[in-house]
C-alpha cells in the first residue's frame, strides 16, 4: 500500500479516531470482534478503543445473550471458550451499536442483512466505511448481487468485501491464518481497505488487499458450490487426485463465472488469494458443506435432513448457492457452459446419481 | 489444439506408425504403461500396438522381474494387484526397449536419467518424441536444469513434460484424474504435445495441454518442498487456515521462483492446470514429503531415518529439492527473497525449531 494513512481519519474532523461496530456476533462475528478490540487498543491512534458489536438478543440459561457477553467477555453460545478483550461491548440494538461509528463491520447471515440494513437506513454515520464479511450471493429476477453492493446501496457507504481461508475457530485461537480485503476501485474504496487492513492485521492474522471487491465476495460464496462436489468425491472414495481435478475445476468455473457476470473481476483474486485458492482448500478440506455432500452419498440422505443431523444450527451454504447459481445460469442460457456447477445441482436437487459427477466435466 | 494429426506420423514413412517405448517401470511408470498399452490399442490408425517398457532387471522372488512381467502381465513389485495389457512387453535392456520407437517416455528416477541417456545416445531414432514424467531438477555450478531439457540436450530430441495431480495407485485403478502435457513452443513441440495427448488421454485420465515445458517440470519438483512445509504444520496441529497458507504461500514462491529463473514460463501453468495447482494439493494432502514432515515435528526424528522408516524403499524428494533451491539461491544471492523455501532449508537442515514456520514467512 503506498498511500499514507494520515488521510484517512474521519472527513467530520481530521483529529478524530475511528469509531468501530461490528454487525453481528456469531461465530466468525466474535472471532473477528476479538481482533478487533485488541487492534483498537494497539492502534490507539487511529481507533477509539471501544468497540461495539450488535447482538441479536436471544435468551442463553435464562439472561439475555448481550448481558452475558459483557459481563463475562465471551459469548458462550457461538464462541465459546475464547474471551473478548473487555473494549467488546455487546449491544442488543443495531442503531445504537452502529451510533456514531466511521467503520462499519457486516458479519451476519445474509438472510438478515435487508432488515438489519433498514434499521440503519440515515441513522449511520455519512463518510462511515462499511466492510462485508457475508458469504452468499443474491439471485433475483435474472440478475445477480453480491451482499457488500447491497448494504453500498442501502446504506449509501462505501463497503469492501473480506473473505479467507478463516475458520472461526482457529483464527479464535490465534491459529496462523491469512485473510483478504477487496476494495473497490475509487479513493474511498482504497481508504476503506487501508483502514480495515490496520483493524484487522496481526502477526497470525495476516490480511492482503486486492482492488476487487466483487472478485472477494464472489470467491466466498461460490467455493462453497466447489465443496459440495468435493465432499461428493469424498463419498464416493474416490481419492485424492479425483478431489483434486474438481478443486481445480472449480476453482476455474467460479473465476470465469464471476468474469462472466460481474465487471472489473481480477483473475489473480481467484488464483492467487486467500480468498481464493486458500479459502477453497480449506473449505474442501474439512468444512460442513464438504461433511454433509460425504454423508449424502454415503447415505443416501437429503441434504435438509443431513443439515438437521450434523450442523447443529447451522446452515448449508453450498447447495442453497447452487440453486441461486443454477437459477441465474437458466435465466441467461448458459447453464451448459459450466459443467461442475450444473453437476452438483443436478446431483443435489434432480436426483442424479453423484458417480455421474466427471462423466459430466 | 488446432493442427490435425494427420501431419504428426514418423518423418521416416508418412504411413508408418509411431511405436511407443517407456523408460522405466516403477509405481508411477507401470501405472502409465498400463494407459498407454490401452491406447496405442484404441488408436491402431496411430500407434504401433505393442509398448516396450524398459525395466530395470532386478530379481523377484527368484526370477528376473522383467521375466515375472511377461508371463503375469503384471509389475508385482512395484505396482501388485494390477494387470497390464498383454501388448506392454517388458525388456530389461534399454537399448533394445526404444530400438525404433518414435515415442519416448522418460518415467525413471532422476538419478538413473544420466546414466541411461548415455547408454541411449545414437541409438534412438532420429526423428523421436520424448516426454519427461520425471520429478525434480538439477543444480550444477549455480545452474538449474530441468530433466526435459536434459533429455533433449544429451538425446538430441524434443522432450515435453506431463505433470499433473497423479497418485500411480489410483490412476492404475481408473481413479478419475487429470494430468497435464507441457511442450515446446516450436511446431515439433505441438505435434509431441498432440501426439502424447493421444498416447495418454481417456475418459478418467483427462490430458491438458500448455506450452510451457519448464513450468509443468518446475511445478513437479517445487510442489515437494511445499509439501513439506504443509506437513509441518500438520505436525505441529495448527489447522486447516494455516495449512491452506502456506500452500497459497507456497504455491507463489514456485510461480516466482520458476518466472527468475526460466524463459517462458506461463503463470497459469502454477494457477490453473493439474500439474500447478492440483498436483501441489495432491500432495500436501496425500503424499509422503507431507507424511514425512509431520512425523518430524511429532517425533523429533531426522528425515532420513524417517525416510527409511515410512518410505518403503521410497525416496523423500521435498527435502533433496529444498537443497538444490537453496544452493541455487545461495549462489544467486536470492535467498531472502523465498521465505518459505527459506523456511523449510532452515527446519530441515539447520535445526530451527518448525514453530518459526510462519513467523519467516
Amino acid at each position: 500500500m503506498s498511500s499514507s494513512l494520515s488521510s484517512s481519519a474521519p472527513a467530520s474532523g481530521s483529529q478524530k479516531k475511528h469509531k468501530v461496530a461490528i454487525v453481528g456476533s456469531g461465530n466468525w462475528g466474535s472471532a473477528i470482534a476479538r481482533i478487533a478490540g485488541q487492534n483498537t487498543q494497539r492502534h490507539s491512534d487511529i481507533f477509539e478503543r471501544e468497540v461495539q458489536m450488535y447482538v441479536f438478543e436471544e435468551d442463553y440459561k435464562g439472561k439475555p445473550l448481550s448481558q452475558v457477553i459483557n459481563e463475562t467477555h465471551e459469548n458462550p453460545k457461538y464462541l465459546p471458550g475464547c474471551k473478548l478483550p473487555e473494549n467488546v461491548v455487546a449491544n442488543p440494538s443495531p442503531v445504537d451499536a452502529v451510533k456514531d461509528a466511521t467503520m462499519l463491520v457486516f458479519v451476519l447471515p445474509h438472510q438478515f442483512i435487508r432488515s438489519v440494513c433498514k434499521q440503519l437506513k440515515g441513522k449511520i454515520h455519512p463518510d462511515a466505511h462499511a466492510i462485508s464479511m457475508i458469504k452468499g450471493v443474491q439471485v433475483k429476477d435474472g440478475k445477480i448481487s453480491i451482499f457488500a453492493d447491497v448494504i453500498q446501496e442501502a446504506l449509501g457507504v462505501s463497503c469492501s468485501a473480506l473473505s479467507g481461508a478463516n475458520i472461526a475457530n482457529e483464527v479464535a485461537q490465534d491459529k496462523f491464518s491469512e485473510t483478504t480485503i477487496g476494495h473497490r476501485a475509487d479513493d474511498k474504496g482504497r481508504e476503506n481497505a487501508e483502514l480495515f487492513f490496520k483493524l484487522f492485521d496481526t502477526p497470525t492474522f495476516k490480511v492482503g488487499i486486492i482492488e476487487d471487491v466483487a472478485g472477494v465476495s464472489l470467491c466466498g460464496a461460490l467455493k462453497n458450490v466447489v465443496a459440495i462436489a468435493a465432499g461428493f468425491t469424498d463419498g464416493l472414495g474416490w481419492g485424492d487426485n479425483a478431489k483434486a481435478a474438481v478443486m481445480r475445476i472449480g476453482l476455474m468455473e467460479m473465476k470465469r463465472f464471476s468474469e462472466e457476470f460481474f465487471e472489473g473481476i481480477k483473475p489473480e483474486t481467484f488464483t492467487e488469494t486467500s480468498a481464493g485458492v486458500a479459502d477453497l482448500i480449506t473449505t474442501c478440506l474439512g468444512g460442513r458443506n464438504r461433511k454433509c455432500a460425504e454423508a449424502f452419498v454415503k447415505t443416501g440422505k437429503p441434504f435438509d435432513q443431513l443439515e438437521k443431523e450434523l450442523l447443529n444450527g447451522q446452515k448449508l451454504q453450498g447447495t442453497e448457492t447452487a440453486r441461486e447459481v443454477h437459477q441465474l445460469l437458466e435465466a441467461r442460457g448458459k447453464v451448459d457452459d459450466y459443467p461442475l456447477f450444473k453437476a452438483v445441482y443436478s446431483i443435489a436437487y434432480e436426483g442424479i446419481d453423484a458417480h455421474d459427477l466427471t462423466s459430466r466435466l
